[in-house]
């Protein structure tokens, strides 16, 4: 039983497991932490990432430790996209399957954000990630801003449809760790209404909006209300994020 | 005994269980944090502040488990005063006094930031909970920003004396946990010297001004002393504020 | 073995322990923490500085059992130059030196940041720190920043060489834990070419350059390859930098 469950602020369709879906980025937690997170937050995240190549700096024990207690909590935790990139540009993409499953990893992020991967190969890597038994995410969007400029809505909207035609569970709008001058925000991190507006015209169902500041994940839900998929949570902005989507925050109170 | 005690940069008078106040601002810490926190600088921490809504999205004997380590270290714990809003615009009030007394909690905040409470309601809240046996705050300001303008200097005066007839044990001015463009700061973070004199001049003894950024808890030792309480203090900078306090730190070193 | 090591993204030449310098500031962590930290990024620091004067409100046994774990990861741990700025200034160094022994820090930190050091003396802390068998590390620069901004680089560089020539192991140029409006960085955290120009004349190699921004660490890795020396280090920062050092985070990927 949650503390002041009478105030009745959770709902039934509020579920961050099988339906609105949330992503931790985890930037190189430690065992305790990590047991502090679920046992605070662990209901409310859907996906733990691995940022970038942060997993291959570290002892192969500990991040099999680490993905055992994110599934046991039911949180689904992935390499970060970064990584496979490293290793396709290596030829080594085989490898990389094997060891992300062998680390106990679930899902595989599929992205060309660091690199070039040309489009039948990212169509092959989610094939093959889906067959080999992986959740799938993709993600859509450079990490240098000026490459990012580079793409057109219409750009980025053909990737996620082809993404998802092609087996992606969900696709992901890249805003890194920072959120700004990325993808849907400008440099103040703020919303581009029209980026926002061309990437949400088929629905968003499957997308999940990477949204690392607290004013972008309310403009998110006030704008989509609250079953909104949102990822790059920071590990302590979970449980805000959480009381955001339930109207236990000024800012979103009385208005979902 | 403390490490490099020879140095005396303490002195009795400066107590942050008796003397002046730190309210600590626990957004969601899990146990292995707070036990950190604790054995770190459990000793210069007053008030153990559960952020907004955040104790209502956690396992009741998790909360519970917090608020008796806080306890046994001397620090009050209370739950964000946005929760009892909630509870308040429910029709809740009598069933949220019985919970937190239930879940460990020693103290109450009373406050209208997300909401409006009429003052003949705020008055009795102030009374109920003090009548149960509570330690009292009362916060004055709105989160909303444009909302909080509209209060003039004059109306938070009268808003504090009439907490403190009322009952409150202290009256905290708003910042919110980012601490910009609100109360006494301007839209950098910085003190409007006006708002802050018009605060100020009736004493500041029973007042404690939310100061989340190092260079509002630096401005304010170095205006009013190190006597002055200060609340929304990050877990992880109540030892940065305990080293501006004693001179330990560049900023206040020689001028405290 | 590290998890993903088949990506061989590691190489001889990168180790923090006898190779490059990685200083990461401790700013009050807890024991769980400082667990956590060395489980997950123990192998990429090489000191852990206790910042400024936070060692001196902490339990004399917390802090040795905190330098006792430092210790046994490989690690130097050091209090901040404040401190010891403070003693100097109770002329109270002898005993300062004899505590920081008994605490088991292996290193000191002789700085001028806060108060005013003269030459003599400073040569003389340098030495009898040597002589006593710490690990020296001096720092240069003003942490306030009208000071700071005083100092011309040919001052900066003259400092550099006496404290060398005096005896200390490294020299580390300011920033705080902020990084702006200092050193070498201007207003916004971004580097003052002309400054590190200058700086950086004679050679690097006993320089550390303290780099708390993400923004900051990766130009200097761009500008002088990932072998540079790397200081206020934010703990949940280490493990980024060393992806940035070795090129798995897409800022440097595919450019060290």
């Amino acid at each position: 039983m949650k503390a002041f469950d009478f105030l009745n602020t959770a709902s039934a369709t509020q579920d961050n497991k099988n339906g609105r879906k949330t992503m931790m980025l985890d930037k190189g937690m430690g065992l305790h932490a990590v047991d502090d997170l679920i046992s605070t937050a662990g209901d409310y995240i859907s996906f733990a990432k691995f940022g970038w190549g942060t997993a291959a700096t570290m002892d192969w024990h500990l991040i099999e430790a680490k993905t055992a207690r994110y599934r046991k909590a039911g949180i689904i935790p992935y390499p970060g996209g970064t990584l496979l990139e490293i290793a396709v540009a290596n030829n080594q993409a085989d490898a990389f399957f094997e060891e992300a499953e062998l680390l106990g990893f679930q899902g595989i992020e599929v992205s060309d954000g660091s690199t070039t991967v040309d489009k039948e190969t990212r169509r092959h890597l989610i094939k093959q990630a889906r067959d080999a038994g992986f959740y799938v995410i993709s993600e859509v969007g450079k990490k240098n801003p000026e490459l990012d400029h580079e793409m057109s809505p219409a750009e980025r909207v053909a990737e996620i449809n082809d993404d998802l035609a092609n087996g992606s569970n969900y696709v992901i709008i890249e805003a890194r760790e920072a959120g700004k001058n990325i993808g849907i925000y400008d440099e103040n991190g703020q919303i581009a209404e029209d980026e926002l507006d061309a990437l949400a015209a088929n629905g968003i169902d499957q997308i999940m909006f990477e949204a690392p500041l607290k004013s972008q994940q309310t403009a998110l839900i006030l704008r989509f209300g609250n079953q909104i998929n949102v990822g790059n949570v920071a590990h302590d902005e979970v449980t805000s994020l959480e009381t955001l989507r339930r109207g236990l925050r000024a800012d979103t109170i009385g208005k979902v």
